[in-house]
């Protein structure tokens, strides 16, 4: 595994970039709807085992050469972070919706989303839980935005109403900068625009930071 | 899609229950695998671009025969969750990892899981938005356990260390029902065991529950 909080710093090409994003992203959306065809489908037990099977197989062609432990996160010169592997935004990751988080570079993000069956809590409600994960992935990169990026210390969420699965949408905006610590603000909206959960959250920028400088400072942490 | 908030009541024997976790537990199970090859592997584009057209096929057969929009959650008679579709506990949901919650019957959970790479926020580490997701459900559970089920009404975490992804186990107790409202404190432990997150939850039993009588609530909201 490569060791936690180590960003390794990658040259990477528009080109190449977009590149990968359509051959990996291929992938992943793939799987995405794979995945969400296993929950939904009613097909024969027969034919389940069989595309057990097949699933193992393809697993096995992936698994020929690979890396150990989780993908990591690079950075480019430039500060972007190549996040493939998170839970939230990650290109390559199918358990991520992805969210596609926009910032305003002023302390603001915003992203339009769908979160469908896969992240069911009550029945064809968003979990709680799925509400939260998003929300601090948004509220975290609304910190870096906002020129304070940090590690989460502290995350509240106060639900208002069930938000019902399909198109969401959520917005942050960074509320107070105090010394190593930013406040941001956020929150949820269903298909109909509706507030259904707010989230506050604090975000620090760990002591081992610091103590190496600012110009080590990843411009997003997720 | 199942109208929200919709519990269907379905009988099943102890040997339907067993033969459907082994059936569509291998399916997600497999599809777990296949999501985190994915992330890890490092074999060439084309056959990336072969794998990804396998994966389109699979889905394509599971999609012949399916419901639409989301698994909904059915119950036993006896109140048992049949939430195979939620996004952490749900056997047959691939994002889940899955979490198995024991319960001790009076307000107390427990699990042990493991998180591998597609739980990744910051390099190496659990995303601190799992972190919430998990604690959500494992104390929204312990609401359930403790006599007072509901849905969640406010969640927060504190960050207290990063946790390295592997192996982890949580916990949660009961501190305190009042009337409608019950509170809830976790913790999300590493391999170590240190302590590294800590959740308090107050889970709120829906005016529109309580309006229909308590005979209508299920045993969990998940």
């Amino acid at each position: 595994m490569r060791a936690p909080y180590r960003y390794q710093i990658l040259e990477v090409s528009p080109e190449e970039l977009s590149h990968e994003r359509d051959v990996y992203g291929s992938l992943a959306d793939a799987l995405r709807d794979l995945g969400e065809a296993s929950l939904q489908t009613l097909v024969g037990e027969d034919e389940i085992r069989e595309i057990t099977g097949s699933v193992e197989a393809l697993t096995a062609r992936l698994r020929t050469h690979q890396i150990d432990g989780a993908y990591g996160v690079a950075l480019t010169p430039e500060g972007l972070a190549l996040n493939y592997g998170n839970a939230v935004v990650g290109l390559r990751n199918p358990i991520a919706p992805p969210v596609h988080v926009h910032r305003g570079g002023d302390g603001h993000t915003w992203a339009d989303f769908h979160l469908n069956a896969l992240y069911e809590g009550p029945p064809g409600l968003v979990h709680g839980g799925v509400v939260a994960l998003i929300l601090d992935q948004m509220l975290g990169e609304c910190a870096a935005d906002g020129g304070g990026p940090g590690m989460t210390g502290t995350l509240t969420i106060r639900y208002q109403h069930p938000t019902v699965l399909g198109d969401c949408s959520a917005e942050a905006w960074v509320t107070e900068i105090a010394e190593t610590k930013t406040f941001v603000r956020g929150v949820l909206r269903d298909a109909s625009g509706q507030e259904t959960a707010e989230a506050t959250g604090i975000f620090i920028l760990p002591r081992w930071v610091r103590a190496k400088g600012a110009a080590d400072e990843p411009a997003s942490w997720g």
